[in-house]
């Protein structure tokens, strides 16, 4: 699981006004289900569900658990023999569920460790651990010293150097701390995970001159500022290592092949061509970050960076000096999707691809071992339910990727392979990373706005484990009590804290496996697991003990993400017509361009063609809700033999109207005009935080005519579905 | 020194603009000392600089060490006979100088400790410290079992019970404790300082049902996280305890006279009639209250309520359980104000009190007597400048209050004993508690806006010991560097750390001595101190060995602070024209409004003659801003012969337009329009807040006449100059 740095940045919070109660349709309580489902005839709806009534019974807790124990029997770590056997179990387990699923294999640049060793050299001399705590009680813990704590990507190279403590890493941290006074040259930099996402903060300390990065995990984002830590709580224990990957996420997969499918005979470059980091990266316990800190002098750290260990954090450089050492084997292996087909009976050729990766860090009991345990648990209710008659009328693929941990590559690899064929037949991306981590704190969900309406509506009919409550009421509960919790993941551009939610607050743009998707093709993506600020995140600690102690001990919550996802896949693929809630969609363009407008303002820029783009997002609305009634009309009044496939086609492709075939922000693979690398409305942002006027010229009228489109193709859609 | 809260409560922040550029006008750079001074003609402006260069000259950091070195040689806490020796002291000094200082006398009921103890029964027992720790090489520390924590006017009494972590002790924190389902009855409460007044917190602890309380100073606000802690560094360690009165300060000093002075043969009411806190109250160190802390269960305290110690900090109750015993000596004590009345040469009847306490929690090196030294060196300089025949033109009441540290006792006295004539004769109050506690950090002023501009001003014309350049540079600089720093003294109501000062920033309702002035009699009076946030806040460390080896140890801030409180004080004095700044006060005004009008919005409450207060304030701007022009046609073309006492009597009596002779809130005291117990623009806040309609109504009315009150004294003061 990647978390949502790259996507969220440069995210502000604005204020914001009862999106729910004025746009989206009231969603359906458990006790009214005689009303029409979203995009559903009566009848249809009746037999969706009566479907969904049989998966919920025939799913049970005791299969999730033996499955995630399987699962997580052994390490399975991305590029391993133990992935690759973790993928043979999967297409085992499918095959025994009566499925075909077959292994796809693209070739990937992928980092293994060989040694990780930290030195203080000054003013003391002594090792830093570059192992976690064993704890007693839990086996898998035995196991420390064969996984040390590493960084995927950090090369292979030594560098010794004086300590600057250099917050997040941002490029504002380290301008700040440079007008301190600070030659930051030939350093090692201390960093805190979170803030800003790894490839930023590795890349700003190579352009700031850094020698070497540690990286740590600071009890203020991630420890015992939050509650009791493992094996008491779940959060984040002294000794505990955060791994990641520090890839900058730009490069798409495999960076050998950035942008294309890294297939058999496909042309790859080599790793001198590409800008991978240089500078040697580890990272530490928080333990061991005390230990350093405690050693630095210099100025205390402006307040903002400062961090929760029981301390004033002092910039340095220095007395504290480290010798890092790290040898990796960094190389081209072999990477393993494996993938199930289940053909729709009426659209062959219309997808929803229903996903999870099943590479970990070590034993990945939460990441994301938990998710694939749900998925499996889900295919072999719904195998059952086909052998009932229940056959989904649209094709489903479930997908369980490789090499998410490293570089989003078994998902991406797969979009660049299929892309042509995506952007014809994707409706759309349900993909749960992991499916729990924490039953405390609220579900999360992110997901492209097309999306939004129908989680909220799906999670009416799924019971919360603990509560009793519908999943809606839970997890609207839990964020609010949660909501004013700064959290390891991001709420998102329009969340407003002091606000009391209505309906569960969703995340504008999904993150892991959904993210080629959404951002490569503008696809209709989401993301999902429940509780996601954890603790134990990419550590040993996230094991089957912990799962089967702390976390979900009954494994109720992974049925009941299981039929969440399950459930949104099936509503889309079951619908008579398609339920894409444009007119949700226009809201979330509203606030955005308003927000813009604001940073604008800010800077004594007008932005270009404004009033133009809120007439048009004030057409579309109208239009969407039009044709949202156009569609409740052919669905209640028994016009549904006139629904074509070619309809049905229609009413997703919509959702294209925002590709851009060439990319943006320099990246070719940038393609979704909503969401990207420069945040949301990406051209537009971009251009305005680079003072660019003239791109943002361009970029307005560019903008404009994708709303006119948009407006446009509304309108046809309307006009086919009266004519019916 | 009190700090801010009780006046600050409620205090929010808004955006603002350049309130500087627009209103001030420029201050005047120590290079253009040819310019007028502001309210002097030519030929006084050259006579008042002289004076002020003389004083620069005169003063010595030397003296001023001398003088806190015999200032802290003993303990001088209030009520005692240190307190006592100190007042005698300072008058032999004085009458040294060849002044005629009295001691003015006063009773009060004042509190004394006999014993406190504080045990943890369960869940294992051992005792928790009431005292701090000693510290190698600091020997007033020697002392410390001598000095046990202590609140003042805690009772005599002993309570036992499970504890219950309160955070600030706010109602908001009570409610929401109680709304986790945690019952309070009989707890104790272990609750933070700041945030909230001492005495509301206590008060709101018997309200919930509190056994007892103990405070303590988190790191959050007050210790490592803001740099070294003692003796390395400024910042409070862990063995450290802040000592505070907990009297609720609407008591008007002794309580058991509340609203007039308790000289000799004035009604004293029986402790029995007053509502003095019930329950005991103790004190103890932030490494006593983690070891309580750890020893909490329960739920996780709502992340705003987290602290900074290394834990997750749980509500509880229990299973910690503690016994807290205090005994007390709580009666009336004579109090010792050291009163030196300078007469003025030409306006005998317009005063201005210069200020300062001398009564200390223990040694008080900073709090008050590096104020108490930085005010009789700055005597000793006057003394010698009137012996060169610079006699002021108005008269300077030189006061060291006594029973600062329990109730502003000597102060409030005073002022009630001398309110007639105060009300008559008073220019201003410029007080200064303390003079420094961290040069690292900025001045903090807080003034009665009329005062700002003359603090900025007078900034110009003093050195920065460190930096070298003005005071007004170093303060703004200061300022600007730590705005992003919560502190342990408030910014104001309309301070924005987003925005890069171009002046100092000043706090806009004053503290300490200067409250009573300000609040009982809406008089212009201010406070001051040199880097207020600091870490020995009335503990042991506060000594004159703390002062010497971390904060001044040259001495020269004690000067330069001597000067700031003089150069003031002697601006006031010598004025042809008193410089009372009415301009400047209307955007004060101004920015209140508008700040409540968007709180009444936020409530769905419209609020009651808006615009018409508004085009008021507009007008009185106007009027003053040509009250200024034709002052300055006064001073500039040579018609300073028609300048009378009367003239200028009226210049400071416009002040008065906001004096409220009944009181507002409740309080017959609280008589300031512009600022009081209940926030800024107190009637209507109070009105607003409680909800109570009808008040708001006539709240609006009264401060409306008020405005045009305002506005018919600027007009008639206007006439009167035009006329010369």
């Amino acid at each position: 699981m990647w978390n949502q740095t790259w996507l969220s940045s440069g995210k502000r919070r604005v204020s914001y006004f009862a999106i729910g109660c004025l746009l989206f349709v009231a969603a359906i309580p458990a006790s009214e289900q005689t009303v029409l489902l979203n995009g559903f005839s009566a009848a249809s709806s009746a037999w969706e569900l009566d479907f969904e009534k049989g998966l919920t019974e025939t799913l049970k807790p005791e299969n999730a658990e033996k499955l995630l124990q399987v699962l997580t029997s052994r390490p399975h770590r991305t590029g391993t023999e133990g992935a690759r056997l973790t993928a043979e179990y999967i297409k085992e387990k499918l095959i025994e569920y009566g499925f075909h699923p077959e292994i796809d294999t693209y070739q990937a640049y992928l980092p293994a460790p060989v040694s990780v060793s930290i030195e203080l050299l000054a003013p003391v001399q002594e090792s830093i651990s570059t192992t976690e705590d064993p704890i007693e009680g839990d086996p898998f813990t035995e196991h420390v010293a064969e996984h040390p704590g590493w960084n995927g990507y950090s090369p292979s190279g030594e560098a010794t150097g004086e300590v600057v403590y250099a917050h997040h890493g941002s490029d504002d941290d380290l301008k700040r701390i440079q007008s301190m006074g600070i030659d930051l040259k030939g350093k090692i930099f201390l960093m805190r995970y979170f803030g800003t996402g790894e490839g930023t903060k590795v890349r700003n300390a190579e352009r700031y001159g850094a020698a070497g990065v540690v990286l740590y995990s600071d009890p203020k984002e991630d420890g015992y500022r939050y509650g009791d830590v493992y094996p008491k709580g779940n959060w984040r224990p002294a000794g505990s290592i955060m791994r990641r990957s520090i890839i900058p996420l730009w490069y798409d997969g495999d960076p050998l092949s950035p942008g294309w499918a890294s297939v058999e005979g496909a042309k790859r470059l080599k790793p001198e061509e590409i800008d991978l980091p240089k500078i040697p990266v580890v990272p530490i316990s928080y333990r061991s970050a005390e230990r350093i800190l405690n050693l630095l002098a210099g100025s205390t750290a402006p307040h903002p960076m400062q961090g929760d260990l029981p301390l004033p954090y002092k910039v340095g450089p220095g007395p504290a000096k480290l010798k890092i050492k790290t040898e990796m084997d960094n190389r081209d292996r072999p990477i393993f999707n494996v993938m199930c087909r289940i053909d729709g009976e009426k659209y062959r050729d219309q997808w929803i691809i229903v996903g999870n990766h099943h590479d970990a860090w070590i034993f990945g009991a939460g990441d994301p071992s938990s998710g694939t345990a749900s998925l499996l648990e889900f295919a072999r209710g719904l195998s059952e339910l086909m052998r009932r008659g229940y056959r989904p009328k649209r094709t489903l693929i479930l997908a369980f990727w490789d090499a998410e941990e490293m570089l989003l590559g078994g998902s991406t690899e797969w979009v660049e392979h299929h892309k042509d064929e995506l952007l014809e037949k994707a409706v759309a991306c349900i993909n749960m990373d992991s499916s729990v981590f924490n039953t405390d704190r609220p579900l999360s969900v992110s997901a492209h706005p097309l999306l939004h309406r129908l989680f909220r509506e799906v999670a009416w009919n799924i019971q919360d484990p603990k509560s009793g409550k519908s999943m809606f009421e839970a997890w609207r509960d839990l964020q609010n009590k949660y909501r004013n919790t700064p959290s390891v993941d991001g709420w998102g551009e329009f969340f407003n804290p002091d606000r009391e939610l209505k309906e569960p607050w969703i995340f504008e743009s999904p993150s892991d496996d959904a993210a080629p998707f959404f951002t490569q093709l503008a696809l209709p993506a989401s993301d999902m697991y429940y509780g996601a600020d954890y603790g134990m995140y990419h550590s040993i600690y996230e094991n089957f003990h912990w799962m089967k102690t702390v976390v979900d001990p009954t494994f109720e919550y992974h049925i009941a993400m299981a039929l969440m996802q399950g459930f949104v896949s099936l509503r889309l693929a079951n619908s008579d017509l398609i339920q894409l809630d444009y007119a949700g969609e226009a809201n979330y363009w509203r606030l955005a361009y308003r927000a813009l407008a604001e940073t604008a303002m800010s800077k004594g820029v007008k932005l270009p063609l404004l009033q133009q783009a809120m007439s048009q997002i004030d057409l579309w609305e109208k239009e969407a809700q039009a044709l949202d009634r156009a569609k409740s009309q052919v669905l209640q009044n028994g016009k549904t033999d006139g629904i074509t496939a070619e309809l049905n086609r229609k009413l997703y492709l919509a959702a294209r109207d925002f590709y851009l075939a060439g990319g943006q922000s320099g990246l070719p693979t940038d393609r979704n005009l909503w969401s990207g690398s420069d945040g949301l409305l990406p051209g537009l942002t971009g251009a305005l935080v680079k003072g660019d006027a003239k791109n943002l010229e361009r970029q307005a009228i560019l903008y404009l005519n994708a709303l006119k489109k948009r407006v446009n193709t509304l309108r046809s859609l309307r006009a086919h579905l009266e004519s019916l």
